[in-house]
């Protein structure tokens, strides 16, 4: 399913997959979730000035986070045997010989990491890919494989900074924006032991994240339903001219004022993940950090903008990350099998693509989509 | 000496101090350091939009860096007399209660600690000052006064965030900007066992970058060259229309690139402190951090805005710091005597402030004005 012209159809490409090298499975894919950062790529894509895209280059196919059958493996491959179910994030590859993939972080991978797609090389938004044996994980037994599909992205993404931090009993942890990323964090920090407060700008979401197991919800103005209005890109900043959301809240702060909202309950906070997909100003959770706190960014936009008193008052930190390294990335799946993890999913058919987008643009998907993509090929 | 009119004579006023309280000693001041945040101060003063000036307020007296000499104590004064030689610097009171306070990060206190003055409270650029005994501190033997007063805030504040985050043996500490707190980051870094890297904009500040010590100086293009011909100020945002320094350094990329200049040393430093006065955009030196590096702002915009890609790819950490609690104060000045470190200073007679701040307001220092402020009063 490649990205169409705006407003369009998702063509259906036929694309070739590089014949298995000795150390390659090729997987039949069965779900896949949609995933924001997939939304940001298409609409860079679509706005010309894609930072996935090279000139000249085939169309974009999605797709980063999915479960699907071995099919075929190469020579070499001794871990997996058709038939088995494996999961695959949104790294394939790296060079393996730098500091941090010798620390198994492939994820800061010094060249980069491979990616799972960009505009060379289809994800798996098709009935196939193929992938080296190394970066395909055996899904533990137990996982239902549609609900697991989002772990391989959103669940790697937020196990990873939890884990890093220490989130555990006799830990706070904040988690901004309930969406795909937002519900697991919730279930993870959860199942670590932590206290976990959700920070919400939709009061229909309330109920919700006390579901998922929060201790506290707080309601912090619409600052994120805003976000549902706008079109999210990777190009906010070029934008700006446009629409400003930060004099935005101010402007209309005797309505709603997020500030004064976190700030009464300021000083709380061990770790805050902050997994809001648009751009928005991270200065009122870094102030309701405790001292030596850490504010985690999960959604990134191109720049992060802070107040310089809310980063000093207390040695506040602030730093980001994303997807998680092949360690990090087996431990989350055994954790999420033995404490009973998936994400709560919305399924829809392949070539229902495109209404997945259309909604996941406007916030309105529990928690996430994945398609089924066994009817595609 | 009070803030005079724009390009004025500053005035000399005669001001009341408060009557001395069981626990306050009166201090005739020597010497007083001219900060970079007077510089700040004064122009927001003038610039009509002042953070530290309230409405119908008294004329602002700078000056929060000094030595000088005990000149009566209150009665409940137990560990100073009439004689002994003190250092102030720029917190003068906290509340004593909160969780920071107990654990000696004055600093930090949750009620926002007491400084040294604002618009109701006169600072040091006068011949007496009035401060609770607790926030005045003995000076080590063998420490020239003149030369010890910048180490009342420079140098607590490069002091608190080196040993917070552990410079020593085996680290690789950048520093970034080589004015007054940069000058005293490289002395400190270098007796603390660290090795020490000077970025610097000026040409001319490499040899004596060599001299104070620096085993290795980054000439990296001349971003800070420039702030000494902005009028730097804390409302640099609201004047962003007029001139943007990245947009700037960004069009000239072709004759000089910071990005590059730091790229091309990237991932080796373990802490960088950035004492640069002037906003600027910290991400080379979040690029050139290690894995777990931290980068800690020391000179205060309004905003830190930085790029994502920068802080996300290696877990970097954006921090800031500023001044120092009590016990760290202390440690610092022992160490400083200890290991023979003072400020490099040029002194100059009270009235001649003002061609003081013209000259610091164009980065015209080594590497800091101290007042002499005995022929006052």
């Amino acid at each position: 399913m490649a990205v169409p012209a705006p407003g369009g159809v998702w063509p259906e490409l036929v694309v070739a997959r590089r014949e298995l090298r000795p150390d390659d499975v090729a997987v039949r894919v069965l779900w896949c979730g949609v995933c924001h950062s997939d939304l940001h790529a298409v609409e860079a894509m679509t706005a010309g000035a894609p930072p996935l895209v090279r000139a000249g280059a085939p169309p974009l196919v999605p797709g980063h986070e999915f479960v699907g059958e071995v099919a075929e493996v190469g020579d070499a491959v001794t871990g997996l045997r058709p038939g088995d179910l494996v999961g695959v994030g949104n790294i394939v590859d790296s060079c393996g010989e730098c500091a941090a993939c010798r620390d198994d972080q492939e994820q800061f991978c010094a060249g980069f990491p491979t990616l799972t797609y960009d505009s060379a090389s289809p994800g798996a938004y098709a009935g196939e890919y193929v992938v080296r044996e190394s970066f395909a994980y055996l899904l533990p037994d137990g996982l239902d494989p549609a609900r697991a599909a989002p772990l391989m992205c959103a669940g790697a993404t937020v196990f990873e900074p939890l884990r890093r931090w220490n989130a555990g009993p006799g830990q706070l942890v904040g988690v901004v924006g309930l969406g795909g990323l937002g519900h697991l964090a919730v279930k993870f920090a959860k199942a670590l032991g932590a206290r976990v407060a959700v920070f919400t700008t939709s009061p229909g979401k309330v109920a919700a994240a006390r579901e998922l197991g929060a201790d506290e919800v707080i309601l912090s103005a619409d600052v994120d339903a805003q976000a549902g209005r706008f079109d999210l890109s990777t190009d906010v900043d070029a934008r700006a001219g446009r629409f400003d959301l930060s004099a935005d809240v101010d402007a209309r702060a005797g309505r709603f004022d997020l500030s004064a909202d976190v700030d009464a309950r300021a000083g709380r906070f061990d770790l805050i993940l902050d997994t809001a997909p648009a751009k928005h100003d991270p200065s009122p959770y870094l102030r309701a950090l405790r001292m030596d706190g850490t504010l985690c960014m999960l959604g990134i936009p191109d720049r992060y903008d802070v107040d310089a008193m809310a980063l000093l008052h207390g040695y506040k930190r602030l730093t980001a990350s994303g997807s998680a390294g092949r360690r990090r990335t087996r431990e989350m799946l055994s954790f999420a099998a033995a404490h009973g993890i998936t994400a709560d999913v919305e399924k829809i058919p392949a070539r229902q693509v495109g209404e997945a987008f259309a909604r996941l643009a406007r916030n309105d998907v529990r928690w996430r989509f994945v398609l089924d993509l066994t009817d595609l090929g």
